[in-house]
């Protein structure tokens, strides 16, 4: 299988654990969307009765669009079950780096109203330590956000505001906010980490989704695997 | 001296430590409004060269209408002094809770970025515990706020949506965010609390202010007392 196959497989894993009558979280990302392509079919072929709750635009339209009913935390207390990508996974303990699609904002709401957190990658994203290749992308204030990014840089982070390329401005989330993306290296105590950012004003959420995942269908080329969130 | 007269005393006591070169930040409300304008006075009669950051959108109007040059944190990287006002200010410590006003976050990112926060406010703001009969207010995203609503009750607070009278619409900040106003009661351990909150997810800062006042020139009937903060 290649990667994207392995991602498919992934995401029909988690989509077979779906019940009716379940209200269910919609990761953002490509991933999370041959999840929801999943979830359609079973909602088209098996009858399976759910309410979603996406988090971000593309997932809502792309659920609507294939017929599965949409709800928001109006009416929404608890959500039953989230499934979601991640840009890296710990090994063990399941947290994880989130947020290179830029909807981490939503995915973390979402997720923390979940009975249940279910993570679906391919094994790329499995990793015994996080950060080193990858920044962690932090959603910060516009307002401000150059002092915000030196308040960053005293963590031991060197912050870069997201700009996409041949666009003439910087990545807005859907909350308005900017994304930088913060190089760390290696990190030994991400839940540490986790916790002074989100405790660094101008900061709305990090990427970093500490004791958040309950379990992961991690695929490779031969299947996929099953984890569960070992110690804390 | 009346109230309002008091809080404009306490005003010109601060005004009155501003240097000619200094970066000053603007804060927000009835008291900083009386600040602006002595600070106009000085800029105006005593030829005194400030650059001023406002906090919201009221300010800044003033502040430019009055002669005070404005800029932003795309020039400027620390202020030399923040002066604002506060909803009550914990005798000892300085540690404030703020937001009544709706500009909790801009003061907060301000007053974060200055070497100095000063504080100006008449007698009644002065207590020897925080919240009791005020709420601690507390900025959150719009998205989910009814699951962060839920987060906060767990935290022991009853958070309430701003909505001003009359308006057919929730209070919105000048970020585009809701203002839950949370009774928690009187604070045993506000600098806890304020951990707690900005550790929870779809909170983008609270109006509890800890370890960040230096000092306060507090008003009363016969004239103003100057406070230095006291222990952490």
């Amino acid at each position: 299988m290649n990667q994207d196959a392995q991602r498919r497989a992934a995401a029909e894993a988690a989509a077979a654990i779906v019940e009716s009558g379940m209200v269910v979280g919609l990761g953002t990302g490509s991933t999370a969307a041959h999840f929801i392509d999943a979830l359609i079919r079973r909602v088209r072929d098996e009858n399976l009765k759910i309410t979603a709750i996406p988090t971000s635009l593309r997932s809502d339209r792309q659920a609507r669009d294939g017929g599965i009913e949409v709800a928001s935390f109006a009416t929404v207390k608890q959500l039953d079950l989230t499934v979601d990508g991640a840009d890296q996974i710990l090994r063990g303990s399941l947290h994880l780096v989130k947020g290179l699609g830029g909807a981490l904002l939503r995915e973390k709401i979402v997720a923390a109203a979940s009975k249940k957190l279910v993570v679906i990658a391919d094994r790329s994203k499995l990793v015994d330590r996080l950060g080193g290749k990858i920044p962690v992308p932090v959603e910060v204030v516009k307002f401000g956000w150059e002092s915000t990014a030196t308040r960053i840089e005293k963590l031991g982070g060197i912050p870069v505001r997201r700009w996409p390329k041949e666009s003439d401005q910087p990545f807005q989330t859907d909350g308005g906010n900017y994304i930088l993306d913060c190089t760390f290296g290696p990190l030994d105590d991400p839940a540490r980490l986790e916790r002074d950012l989100s405790h660094t004003i101008g900061v709305v959420e990090s990427g970093l989704f500490i004791g958040m995942a309950d379990m992961a269908f991690v695929a490779n080329a031969s299947g996929v695997e099953t984890l569960t969130r070992k110690g804390s």
